[in-house]
């Protein structure tokens, strides 16, 4: 009914390739145009832009001999070709690349939508968040990353539309990583009984493959710093960057200058359980108040406050009964009053992530058709 | 920069007040060229639709000379002077009529969307849904309620974006509703201590206005399995009405016959204490399991079976743990596995109601322009 949209996409990944599967399923899906990982790009024939990339089958469409293989192309000379296109085209960004992200206003400027779970744009220094939004308006374009927080859960959606609305968002709160989730609901769950001690917990999640290869990058807690950046951004707050406020690192100080090496990360598992008194510490500190350590994040946005660490929560809390490696968020507003809008579940693995990905494509592909 | 749309509302209760003032907030809002309350009809004139009438002060716009007024309109009669409006134009059904939301199809079939917390319109018969997707279908307009379920609450945007996206939605579960969540969570508290009788319980929600005027129609579960049916319809199931399936009520079978009357409801509320041993056993029946019983809704998928009616639920569960007069509604799918997706909060209330209408409204703004 409407003229066809045009798709890159970039990554295949875990997430990538949960979306694929996903776009390939899609009724009146787009026509995918461009598939780029690492080191090789797959695109349909200029000028006319066809055949496109068969979703379903994209492992093997790069023996397709109607499709143009390449290397590596530059975000520049991506944009180029979207921008080329017979008709509107967006990018879905499923990479974690800081440089493409960082590249995503010369693709707004240029009418190419964005829809991504890439948290590096919306979480990097204020003035490429600011760049985006206002190349998108430039380019009359449009962006949607619900998967940057939370994964497919309904978070960036709901904080947009009570903003949007005219509510007053007071305060949120929330556990933001799937992987500390998992380790403190497991180091010292609510109903007790627990006496594995942390670095064996810390192993067995990097075991179940719960944390990142290094799980250094999941305990500094630069992941929930960014989560946290892009929810204050969104609630009004000008946070200069993921490190312009206090983030309580679980990396003991003596650790944190080993390498980022595979034998750096073995070290830093051989040594952690030396600091396994000290997290003990912590987990009795609390139940002796009655309560249980949680790693949360929160933004007050009257007093203009981010912040990243432990905190103490009541045994009967939402945030101290969370099961597995779930997040949970809570908005406080004005108009919900004392009990919050809160939305909880799991919050990372590929199949939500990438469906975060797909419903915004969904929304984007409504608005320009 | 786009063309104005055109905007039609009906009702000023509670939610169309509260909707009203988040409109006259609105950038870039829609030209509002009709309100049509009870037996009141303010129009922007014809043929030029201008002026418009100011959301702002819509309770004395109708002493401005240059706006044209009228008893009550048909739907067919505000459908034809909508659909004349030289733009889109848009509905916004803030009552909870049945006759207005059995002609939603008019408006449909003749371009002009739809966005309402009515549910009487998806929610009765299966024939009325289907017409009223099929005629925004032929009429390429659009259809959002998503106050319809848990008033401003994710809800149906969460269920829709997961069938969208492809995800297997095997059960949903919850408390759907403000009033039923307050009796429960009073009277028979997770935390225990309470000795408030049933009938005390609802005497002091309906004094709080937390009941409809007539609390039967809260205790006869009729809202919940209209809510039901909603979440059932889009999870796939072709419930024929919300009637077609077990309702549990809580008005006693031998006070069911009294009249709807003023003098009926007083009735009633002075014999409802003579049930108070009935409600006592029950509450008492559950903690002796140890649980606490709440009144819930579940839509079993696979099973295609719709439930409304009393539960036990463990002490420490979410649903038992609901605080004051909230909503909880647990999506269970194929990608989410056994931790359900979890949405909290108030489900009831002016402004978050009008919050969910106006989020939808901006939505239909944004795919319309």
């Amino acid at each position: 009914m409407s003229a066809p949209i045009y798709l890159g996409v970039i990554g295949v990944g875990g997430v990538g390739t949960a979306f694929l599967n996903q776009l390939a399923r899609l009724p009146n899906a787009p026509k995918l145009i461009l598939l780029a990982r690492s080191s090789q790009t797959l695109l349909s024939p200029t000028p006319s832009y066809s055949p496109s990339i068969p979703a379903a089958e994209w492992k093997t469409a790069v023996e397709t001999p109607s499709l143009t293989k390449s290397g590596a192309l530059t975000p520049d000379e991506i944009a180029s070709y979207l921008a080329s296109a017979p008709g509107r085209s967006v990018l879905v960004d499923n990479t974690s690349d800081p440089a493409l992200a960082s590249s995503y206003p010369v693709f707004l400027r240029k009418g190419i939508s964005i829809v991504t779970p890439n948290k590096k744009g919306f979480s990097s220094d204020l003035s490429l968040w600011k760049d985006i939004f206002a190349s998108a308006a430039e380019g009359k374009a449009l962006v949607y990353h619900e998967s940057t927080v939370g994964a497919g859960l309904p978070v960036i959606s709901t904080l947009k539309d009570l903003v949007a609305t005219g509510d007053e968002v007071t305060r949120i709160e929330g556990v933001f990583s799937g992987t500390l989730s998992f380790l403190f609901n497991t180091f010292a769950p609510a109903s007790g009984g627990s006496d594995a001690k942390w670095s064996e917990v810390v192993a067995k999640a990097k075991e179940l493959g719960y944390t990142e290869p290094d799980p250094r990058d999941d305990l500094n807690g630069m992941d929930v710093a960014r989560k946290l950046t892009i929810l204050a951004r969104i609630a009004g707050l000008d946070v200069q960057s993921p490190d312009s406020f206090p983030i309580e690192s679980l990396i003991p100080a003596e650790l944190a200058s080993l390498p980022s090496s595979s034998d750096g990360i073995t070290q830093f598992m051989t040594r952690l359980p030396e600091f396994d008194a000290q997290m003990a510490g912590i987990k009795e500190g609390a139940e002796k108040a009655g309560k249980v350590v949680r790693y949360v994040g929160s933004v007050d946005v009257g007093k203009k406050e981010v912040r990243v660490g432990l905190q103490q929560f009541d045994k009967d809390s939402a945030i101290a009964g969370l099961k597995g490696s779930d997040n949970i968020i809570s908005f406080y507003t004005r108009r919900y009053g004392s009990n919050p809008l809160i939305v909880q579940g799991a919050g990372a693995g590929g199949d939500v992530t990438a469906m975060g990905v797909t419903a915004d494509l969904i929304k984007v592909l409504e608005r320009l058709s």
